[in-house]
Formats: C-alpha cells, sequence, structure tokens
C-alpha cells in the first residue's frame, strides 16, 4: 500500500528475541507478535500484514499473525514459522526488527497484468525471483497465477515466464550436442514408461540424463518408483558421472534446483485447483531447458479423468507446448495417448517399479499396455533423436526390449546409481471384489489414485493397489476388481472404507 | 481437488482435543496438528491444505499449518487460532474430528470466471455466501477477486454481485419511501462532511439514517470521528428511535451485519493493493441497499494522490455506479470533486470533529473549504430528495446551516444518540516547520494520511495533524506546515521521525 511505503526507510524502533515455534507453514514465512507489543503498536500492524524481518544474518518478508491472548510468547519473544526461521537462522540471542515490508516491484507488474497489459521478460522475471527469494506470500502468488490464466497469456509471455523460471535455478550443461528427454503431463496411474523409455534409447546410444519428480498430488512419482530398486538421491557430480559411463540415468531432479518457482507455483495453484495451460507449459519447458535437454517427446494422456481431458485441450496445449519450445530452441514432439484408464496393473511406487521390472526382464505376465505405450514413446524419442525415423523406429526400439538389451542397460544404470534391488512386497493385501457380474465400462483415474494414497502410496512405498480388470473386460460376480496394498492395517481399512463409499471407482455394466 | 472431494464422505477416523493458541490471523480459521499425529498422517494432509474440522456446535473449514518440531501441542491435541476458536466455540473436553474439505461449489464458479465464462447471480451468491461463511481462505478469495477485476465484470455481473452481497446480510426498511444517504469513495484526509450534510438535510425534513463505517486505512472514519463527539455503537432499535424523533442519524453500521462480505473483500483487496472498480461499485452499493437507502450521492474526490487518481477514472466508476444503481432501484448522484489537497484542517478523529463544529456553529475560523464542501454535497441530497433544484437548493442548504437550525438538528441528535460532548485535545503537540520559504504546490494526502496514523490515529481519537498550509499558499521559512499531535511522546516521536524522512508531504515550491 503505497501510503506504508515509505516507513520502510525508517529505522526499526524496537527488537524482540527469535522463538521457534515448530510451525510448518510451508513456503510462506509467518511471524507471531503479541498484540501488547510495541512494535505491533507502533507500526500499526495488524493479522496478516506483511512486514519485514530483519536479522544479523539475513531480512525476510513474513505474514504476520497477532498473539491476542495465552501464554505462547514472553513480553520480549516474537514466534517464527519453520519458514521464517530457515530462512534468518538467528542466533541464540538474535534480536530481530521489523518494519512494513516495502511494497514488492513484482506486485507492480501483477497488477498491470491483472488490469490486461502484456508482461514483458523483466517483469516475469522480478515476479518469479521474488517468489523464488520467498517475498511473496501466497495471496500474491495466487493473484499471479489467475491474472496469467484463462488464456490471458500470448505465446511470447509463455516463453518469457518460461525463461525467467529457467533463469530462477540451476541449468545443467552437458558435451553432447543432442540430449534427449521425455514427460509425461500425469494424471494417469501407473503410467511408469520413463524408466523403460531411458533404458531402450540409452541402450541405442543416445544420451538421456533424466531427473524426475516424486509424487505431489498422484500415488507415485518416477524418482517414488525408481527408489525401490535403486539410489536416486544424486548429487550433480554423481549423475556426470552416471550419465558418462552409460548414457543415461534416472535420478531425482528435486534436490538440484532446476526451475525452482515451479513447485511453489504449484503448491498454489493446488489451493486453488486451478489448471493453468500456460503454467502448464512454463512449468514443463523450464524444467527440460534447465536440464540441458535439447530435443524433448511429451506424453499427453487424454481422457475424462485424465489431467488433460478432450483431444481439443490437447491439441491446444501442444500447439502451445510447440511455440515455446521453438522459441527456447527445444525440439519437441508431443503424443496424444489414451488416458481413459490406468496403464499397467500396479499403482504405487514397488507395485509399478514390479510393472516397469516385468516389461524390461520381456516376463511372459509383463502389462503389454505399458510394454506398447513404452515402445511408442520410445519411438518418438529415436526419431526425435535422428536415430531413424517412423515403422523403423519402433522396430529398433522393439528390438532393443526384446533381445535383452534394454534390460541389460536398465541393471548397468542402477548399479551405476548405487545397487539393483528387488522392489519390496506389502504386508496387507486385500482384494476389492466386483458387486455383480458384468463389462468393465469405465475406470475413475481419479479415484483410483485416491484409494492407493489411503492406502499409503507414497510415503509406504509397497502400498497402492494392484488393477485385475481393465475397460471392456468382463469380470464374475466376486471376482476381485483390484487388490489394496498397505504396510498397516490401519491404512488398508482406511482405504476399504474410502473404496466402499466410492463404487464408481470401477464402472461395472450389467451382464 | 477432485480426487480429495469424496474422502469427505468417510468418517473422520481420529479426535483431538482443542486448544486455544490465541493467534488472530483475522477472518481465516487455521488449524494446528502434529505432524505426528494419526489424523496428519491417515488423511495425507499438508501444509496448507483445507481441512474440515468437526465439533458438536460447529464444522468448519480451515486452513491447516503442521508442527513439526517443538512442543506447542501435546499429543492429543489441536490448536486453534482465534476464528477458529469462535466459530466452533469448543466445550471444555470436546474432541474435534478431522477431514479433507469438501471442494467448494463456489471455487468451480471462480475458476469458470477465471477462464471467461460470465457468472449468473446464483454464481455469485454461493461465492459471497462461503465467504461470509468463512469457507474460503485469503488465496481463493485472492483468486476471486483477480478474476473479476480488470474490466472484466459486465454491469449484469456488477449488479448481480452486488445483490448478493446485500443478501448475505442484515437489510434495514423504514417506512418513509424517500430515504437519502451520501457516501464518499475515500481517500482524502479531513473530507468529514457526513456529519454536516446529515444536520442540513434532516433539518430541512428529509430522512437519513446514516451508517458509517471505521477507518480501514485511514486516519479517520466518520464513525471514529463522530464518537469523539456521541456514542455511535447504537443497535438497529436504538437507531430507529434516533430516526423516527429526529428524521436522521449518525452511527457506526459495523455492528448490524450489512453486507458482511464487503470488509472480507476488502481485506484482501488491501493484501494485493488492489483497486478494482467493479468491487467498489459493489462494496458502496452492497452497503446502501443494504441500509434501505433509495436516493444516494455518492463524493468522488479525483486527485494524483487521491483513491481515484484522473477525471477519466473518476467518468468510468460514475458510469458503473449509474448502470447498477438503476438495476437496483436506487436513485443516484455522484460528484466528482478536487481530491488533490486534504479538506479542512483536522486529519484524526477529534481533530476532525472540531473542523465538523466550527462549520456548524458557525465559528469564525470554521475551514471554508469544508463548509463549501459540505454544501455542494447537501445541495446535491436536497435535489436529489426533490426538496428544490439548483442554485435553490444550495441556497436552501447555505441557509439552514446559517441561521442555527443545522448546528441545533446535529446537537439535538447527538443527544438522542445519547449525549453531546467537546471533542479532547492531545497532549503532545509539535509543529513541523517549513525547511524555506515558498508557495504550497501540492500536498500528498498517502504521506500525510501515514504521518497521522503513526502519531497514533485513530486508535488515539485526539492524535492525528493539523494542517497549516493549503495548495495555493505561500509560506516562509520555519512557519508551521502542519501540526503533529499525539497522545504519547512515542508515538510523537515516531511520527516525526517518518515527517523528517519524507520532506514530500507538502511540496514547496522556492519562492
Amino acid at each position: 500500500m503505497t501510503h506504508e511505503t515509505d516507513a520502510a526507510t525508517a529505522t526499526p524502533p524496537c527488537s524482540l528475541r527469535a522463538r521457534r515455534l515448530g510451525i510448518d507453514t510451508h513456503h510462506e514465512p509467518v511471524v507471531v507478535l503479541r498484540a501488547d507489543s510495541p512494535v505491533v503498536r507502533a507500526e500499526g500492524f495488524e493479522a496478516h500484514a506483511r512486514i519485514e524481518v530483519v536479522g544479523a544474518r539475513a531480512s525476510i518478508v513474513a505474514t504476520l499473525n497477532i498473539l491476542t491472548s495465552g501464554e505462547l510468547l514472553g513480553p520480549d519473544e516474537v514466534g517464527l514459522s519453520e519458514a521464517a526461521w530457515r530462512r534468518l537462522q538467528p542466533a541464540a540471542d538474535e534480536r530481530l526488527g521489523f518494519r512494513f515490508a516495502r511494497p514488492s516491484d513484482a506486485m507492480s507488474h501483477v497488477r498491470a497484468k491483472i488490469f490486461g497489459s502484456p508482461l514483458r521478460e523483466g517483469a516475469f522475471e522480478a515476479v518469479i525471483g521474488d517468489i523464488v527469494a520467498g517475498r511473496l506470500s501466497n495471496v500474491e502468488i495466487a493473484a499471479f497465477l489467475v491474472a496469467c490464466a484463462g488464456g490471458r497469456m500470448s505465446p511470447a509471455e509463455v516463453t518469457s515466464l518460461t525463461r525467467a523460471m529457467v533463469h530462477s535455478g540451476a541449468r545443467m550443461n552437458w558435451p553432447q550436442a543432442l540430449v534427449v528427454d521425455k514427460h509425461c503431463i500425469g494424471g494417469l496411474p501407473g503410467n511408469r514408461t520413463t524408466p523403460i523409455v531411458v533404458s531402450i534409447v540409452t541402450a541405442l546410444g543416445l544420451v538421456m540424463p533424466k531427473t524426475s519428480s516424486r509424487a505431489i498430488t498422484s500415488p507415485a512419482g518416477t524418482a517414488d518408483t525408481v527408489e525401490t530398486i535403486t539410489r536416486v538421491d544424486l548429487d550433480l557430480e554423481q549423475m556426470r558421472r552416471v550419465v558418462d559411463s552409460e548414457g543415461g540415468c534416472m535420478v531425482w531432479g528435486g534436490a538440484m534446483n532446476m526451475s525452482p518457482a515451479d513447485d511453489l507455483l504449484i503448491r498454489v495453484e493446488r489451493m486453488l485447483d486451478l489448471d493453468s495451460e500456460a503454467q502448464l507449459v512454463a512449468s514443463v519447458l523450464s524444467k527440460k531447458a534447465a536440464a540441458g535437454s535439447t530435443h524433448v517427446v511429451i506424453d499427453i494422456p487424454t481422457g475424462p479423468t485424465a489431467k488433460v481431458r478432450s483431444p481439443e485441450q490437447a491439441q491446444s496445449l501442444l500447439r502451445a507446448l510447440g511455440a515455446s519450445a521453438r522459441a527456447l530452441d527445444l525440439k519437441l514432439v508431443g503424443l496424444v495417448t489414451d488416458g481413459s484408464q490406468p496403464v499397467g496393473r500396479g499403482v504405487g511406487p514397488a507395485l509399478e517399479a514390479h510393472d516397469v521390472l516385468r516389461v524390461l526382464a520381456n516376463h511372459p505376465q509383463a502389462p503389454d499396455d505399458l510394454r506398447q505405450r513404452a515402445l511408442d514413446l520410445a519411438a518418438a524419442v529415436i526419431e526425435l533423436g535422428g536415430l531413424q525415423s517412423g515403422a523403423a523406429a519402433r522396430e529398433l526400439a522393439a528390438q532393443a526390449l526384446a533381445d535383452g538389451r534394454a534390460w541389460r542397460k536398465f541393471q548397468a544404470i542402477c548399479q551405476a546409481q548405487g545397487a539393483f534391488r528387488e522392489p519390496g512386497v506389502a504386508p496387507f493385501q486385500r482384494p476389492v471384489p466386483a458387486p455383480h457380474a458384468g463389462r468393465v465400462q469405465a475406470i475413475d483415474n481419479r479415484l483410483l489414485a485416491r484409494a492407493a494414497k489411503l492406502a499409503g502410496a507414497p510415503h509406504a512405498p509397497t502400498a497402492g493397489l494392484l488393477l485385475h480388470a481393465h475397460v471392456g473386460e468382463h469380470v464374475e460376480r466376486g471376482q476381485a476388481l483390484f487388490e489394496l496394498h498397505a504396510e498397516s492395517q490401519g491404512e488398508l481399512d482406511y482405504a476399504l472404507d474410502f473404496v466402499r463409499h466410492h463404487p464408481a471407482i470401477v464402472h461395472l455394466e450389467q451382464a
């Protein structure tokens, strides 16, 4: 607020001792001041004000809560949330000063965008920089996201936003001129093609230094799944050694600080349940550009309960991805794939790992839908990487899988990352029977994912579910539709209770 | 989030004892759960999740914070912020249950608006209803405000929003067919015309049951100023008796629950420093319609440091007000007034009250700018009320003021409201001298208001400042530009420090 700006130049008049409250408010720093504190009176602070907290090592902007009663704080104390404590790192007897936060330049850009002005790259740099520095509240980040949603971003703005997100974090560089990558837009349980694609294309000589995320809302991320087989928390140097020797890797990207704004934006998008095409494009491409990829295949599962709901939406997303990829000098191909039901049988880290291993090892019970999906994506990577095109590319992928080269490469990568081990199996299992005979008409990806999460996935690595019936198959009354897996009786019961209340998870047509 | 929706039907599996933390988070309820609590594990809750808290008397939706360390809570406890405590009112040994909050219907309307769909009245009712019920977080309210800002609301939508805001609260009804009102858009220190206008027009026989607000960001609201002279915290019955006997009143509207969404929306707008025309129109008109007014005069001070910055912005606002007022069957006239500098001499509750009393009592030192401004507005009310028009209306107003009828009516209303007393005078006063001779070229309304607030206004009723020089006047070096008034030495010093750092508060041209 303009009339509060200028107090920022005045010296903080009082100081208080820092007290760690142990409260996790995620990335938004919160401080608690007593209502009767001279700081609150002198500054005219009220609850939810954004105030600057000045410490010896750092100065942060935090959201204020006011203590109106109780003995949480002494008269000489200020309470800090975990995010505030981490950023300030106060010494044992350090005293902190307080003043109104200087209004952020970033927010003047956000307001300009709200009122219809297109933003230049410098404006996006300011907004993303302040988000990464923790200087914007969730309320302010929400305003930025909404101002940029609903088709209000030009292709040039999406590209600028993407560049700003890349610049805000670390960037990888690879000696090779051609570095391939793949990414799935998500929302489809069991669609764990990455370890198979990495194994096939690196066996064929392409370079694919794959970094993956852990689950945010899903029962398993690729990093969660691969972690049930080998180490994934490599640092950048360890990752480089694996890629040098094997041509590829499958590691967790979370510690590498690539496009750090992305996670913060996604958190606030989740609070609003907001899916914005512009943000999605910037999120995907910023991670790929930061990882040093040059050629990227995007898997876009499309179906009524997937993240992308309609072919029109998929085409629009593809166009937006293509336009910004060109501007960023990334070669990009998108595959719109069937997102009507889960892929494979397992849903949950170890359960999906079992599917992946069976496909790689050419096991007779390997799920064919996962195999075919992985081959389609590998073929697209092979074609984009210039090894072969069309049917020949797919043939090349299928051969590398069938003759065991992909399987040997997978094991070699795992060994290079630290070890190869068999994923575990959950101690508690319970089939969910069909209430009557009939053909499976539909499977609700979202409800199914929720059931797997309630059973404990991904924090319990062997938890989740095993799908026994796919769309189009006929089941008899009492036959298992799927099987819940859990690491504790309590979680199994809780997932069962949810399943009982949601018969529409697997929709059966009367026979 | 869709996949979490359905868990809401499951029974909360664990319960915890409520513990009052005494933390004021304003209207957003916050609960704190221990990270090791079975509730957090079983539900997969994370920081910032929106969860439903089920008590014996009420069930609320709250934002979750997670306690990761420290001894703030026992293993069997949940911590409640003041807003959560007020809404749940837990008994001494009451146990509370927890589950994911059912996604709000309101937010699906907000998302539709974000993606460009116009909203119908039912959608606004759902959003406003959830805001008043405390079911939307600040992040969600911010999304609504941004989705509706920047010219994205049609006149029909502004009208629907206004109606929804009226319906969300109490409505007053008056036996008279013609009930006049006035409202100032705000942002101009000292522009305290309301008590004068009420006194003039009720002396002339119009009915003006005026409710006013306390200051939100300014050094004084009309209710704060009138409270230094008489009681303003009347209930609806007491207010009715005053209006029955005197034809008008000057009371605080805050306890009457008219358009309760308005304050909540304004709080979040302030967090974003967002001024949206649509919200401003809905805010003003909803309060007027809820108060049962039929004829309303709007004062729109316009100037570079006022709330409305340009004549174009004033005209646009006037058109928007006019369109929605017609749809709501309110007769409305807007006056675009000079907002380039403060009105009168006092800034702060009692200091403004002294100006008002001098104008009413025809005191020789009464500030003429305030008198003229009040007469302009009173004339507009008289004309809209059908008593006289044009120059004759202003003549009527001037007569009622000059011959003491307005002054006697003011005193009668004060007596009917409880008492009449002289406002106090601050014990600490300090002139701020001109650094050199020269003509006053400009006064920054925002900085001046900030200085008055730092001196203690409005919580210290006699604090604020007294302006000694207006734009166009010549001052000598060392002559007082204004005088700071405070109720404590500390606040006086703090305001002085601010003033020293901001020589541009009063801008002097070199003589």
